[in-house]
């Protein structure tokens, strides 16, 4: 199979390693794949893939090798003892980790003359290909432009800052947003559920108003920035008044109150910290300091 | 003044009614107006509203009477002396309340011959004009479609159903979701922060991860309908082995951690409920059973 685009290898064929591989395949790259269990590598084989017979023959085969294993102990149980194999290639690093351990692997590859990319898959293996999923990188900046056409064929690359830690700490970050807002919403439609709502009916005009609730965070980030949170529209008094209307809601119906409790006792901490008077965005002085307002 | 828009009577002028009497006049709406300081008319009577002497006068001005006061006892303060004078005539109570006050306030204007919606606003005083911004009506629908082309001068609005506790039962499930989406933000905003990103970085990030979140919603609603939760793109299993990873991150960087503790441990619930290998819409069978699983 010969083709234009550069040579990639997959190393680690879970289901998003597959994914990788199967997208990487379609577009067209040289596509070598290894996983520990060969077996699984078979179906994509049989869709063009090279198999590797070993880690090292795999890193062998292309400039560039991806790795998306279970973890990092299954990334060093891998590629340690094949290390030498790394120098002069690129490697960007898919599994998922701490910022430490992202830039542990970064110090362990520069030590084998391997450039190193860090990198958080923020989409299911189904979106994997989808050019509006986002890829956050971190690390050597000078990688990311050498290969960023190819990590364009997974979705959308974007690249974080040099230090490796980035990746990983976005991706933490933004896991916790997403189950903050998946939560917040099973509660809104559990609510609802309660007078027969269903929650096909209600979802449509929640992710509307995540369109808002969006506006407001636009807002905010630059308060954040400047420590400063003018309470024009909303503020922390006005909104402790109004999630007791939600509680009240919540506890009449039958629903559980543990996480609008949690953001009631928040507010109340802001308040304490002298933020009754402004905007929603000044609950990030009691994130940041947990010791203040209690 | 002469319009060929309806007339249109604004009760309650505090920063919310004076938004709503402003846009209405500069829809061409012939706008009377009423607070019980009078003071507050002013702004408005100089750019054109009639300002009324009293209640009465200010319901018998038009068909159509909008209603935005502190809360439910102002409403009854004021209205209930009057009550005479609402026969015939439309009420849209847009005042903060519950859904149990929003059926009484309807059963006591239909006790007087008054056509009742009940409303809530999904936006800040600010965003009152804009026809993106929601609002929400429940009740009498005959009265929303008579009056739907001055309900529009305001917002979109969305008729719910006809029962009128289903606008405030809705405002209270989306500001839930409100929150949590907040809260959700500023505790990855302070975790990126940590490592010296600014907000104004983050959030674009944020933003259009909450589009890929949307569509977890749109994917996971349909589940929730059917009490089935297959969890082929992410089990409640491996989200419990990613939030660790968020509880250390922030743990390690001195952030607090009660929202994530408060989604692993409702997490752990669905999981000992037995929803280990479904998916995250699971967790709503333990928000609606609070006994469940603990």
């Amino acid at each position: 199979m010969h083709s234009d685009r550069p040579a990639v290898t997959v190393m680690g064929l879970g289901s998003m390693g597959s994914a990788l591989a199967a997208v990487l395949l379609e577009r067209g790259h040289e596509t070598t794949v290894w996983n520990r269990s060969a077996h699984k590598a078979r179906p994509l084989v049989d869709r063009g893939a090279r198999p590797a017979a070993t880690p090292e023959e795999a890193i062998a085969a292309s400039p560039l090798t991806i790795a998306c294993v279970l973890d990092y102990e299954a990334l060093h149980g891998v590629l340690d003892p094949v290390a030498g194999s790394l120098a002069g290639k690129v490697l960007v690093n898919l599994t998922s980790g701490s910022p430490e351990q992202a830039r542990q692997a970064a110090a362990w590859a520069r030590s084998h003359a391997a450039d190193y990319l860090d990198g958080a898959i923020m989409t299911t293996p189904p979106g994997v290909g989808s050019p509006e999923m986002m890829f956050l990188y971190s690390g050597s900046h000078a990688a990311f432009e050498a290969h960023r056409p190819t990590l364009a064929s997974l979705g959308d690359p974007l690249h974080l800052g040099t230090d490796p830690g980035l990746a990983s700490l976005y991706d933490a970050a933004l896991l916790g947003l997403m189950w903050s807002t998946m939560t917040g919403w099973l509660h809104g439609t559990a609510l609802v559920g309660t007078e027969k709502t269903p929650a096909t009916d209600f979802t449509p005009v929640a992710i509307r108003w995540l369109t808002a609730v969006a506006g407001f965070l636009t807002t905010y980030a630059p308060q954040v920035d400047a420590g400063r949170y003018p309470g024009d529209d909303a503020t922390i008094d006005v909104q402790i008044a109004a999630v007791d209307h939600l509680i009240h809601a919540a506890a009449a119906r039958g629903v559980d109150n543990a996480l609008p409790e949690l953001l009631r006792s928040t507010m109340e901490r802001a308040k304490a910290a002298g933020h009754g008077s402004d905007s929603y965005a000044s609950v990030i002085e009691v994130l940041r300091n947990p010791a203040d307002g209690t």
